[in-house]
């Protein structure tokens, strides 16, 4: 874990470090297991293909998850993550690095509270995006 | 459940009402996560193949488990299986229909138990063998 992140450490425009993830087949096997999503267009292929998919992919949610790490790792824990939307713009699919990166658009103070306001995107291995999102933490003060 | 099952009931040579199972991928799925293993020869059929199966696999345990089914749905609730073996002969495929089998091959008496041998064997929708194993079970007796 890094050094605890503050309020006051936070410029509007800031990026958040990306978080990098190469979700496996054997992820998507234990996440279907965990939340309960067997839908087979996750792990059989030949599933996949019949509704026109090259191969099974990612489950949105877990794309959902990562961001939700990309946050959590950021804030520190300290930090508190009180909102986190996610939506899906294409597909990901297991074996590719995947980027999940984030950039400070407000901050503001609200009955006491340090809030921070993100936009969050998921990016393929080309660079492409294929989720997007917003998250909203409330930071430590220094003050 | 069918009426219980006692040791009188039981000749040597009777056989036991098959057992017919159809695994899905998403069984697979689901039985990886219950058990935790997670071998992608099971559902990642790009990996099964690059190990020169023609696809996914099903998990030999869970084979095993369909032998336990059998005995427990033979023996009823009152009924107590006491050893189950099983040896893999060969592979079994999702979506193929899998028929179970039971033999009585001894029936005796001992320690005041009533016990029950019988032979196993798990069929491929081909007819061939691909498990073979043993239970032993106690039954109530009506003496």
């Amino acid at each position: 874990m890094t050094e605890q992140l503050y309020y006051e450490d936070v410029i509007v425009g800031d990026e958040i470090a990306p978080l990098v993830k190469q979700p496996t087949t054997r992820q998507l096997v234990m996440w279907a297991g965990a939340v309960g999503d067997y839908f087979p267009i996750h792990y059989d292929k030949d599933f996949a293909q019949s509704r026109g998919l090259p191969g099974v992919i990612v489950h949105g949610q877990l794309i959902g998850a990562f961001l939700g790490q990309l946050m959590t790792d950021w804030i520190g824990e300290r930090g508190s993550l009180r909102k986190l939307s996610c939506n899906y713009k294409g597909m990901n699919y297991p074996g590719e690095a995947l980027t999940f990166k984030g950039k400070v658009t407000k901050k503001y103070v609200e009955n006491e509270h340090h809030y921070v306001e993100c936009s969050l995107r998921a990016e393929n291995s080309k660079g492409e995006k294929t989720a997007s999102g917003v998250a909203i933490v409330i930071l430590p003060s220094r003050g």
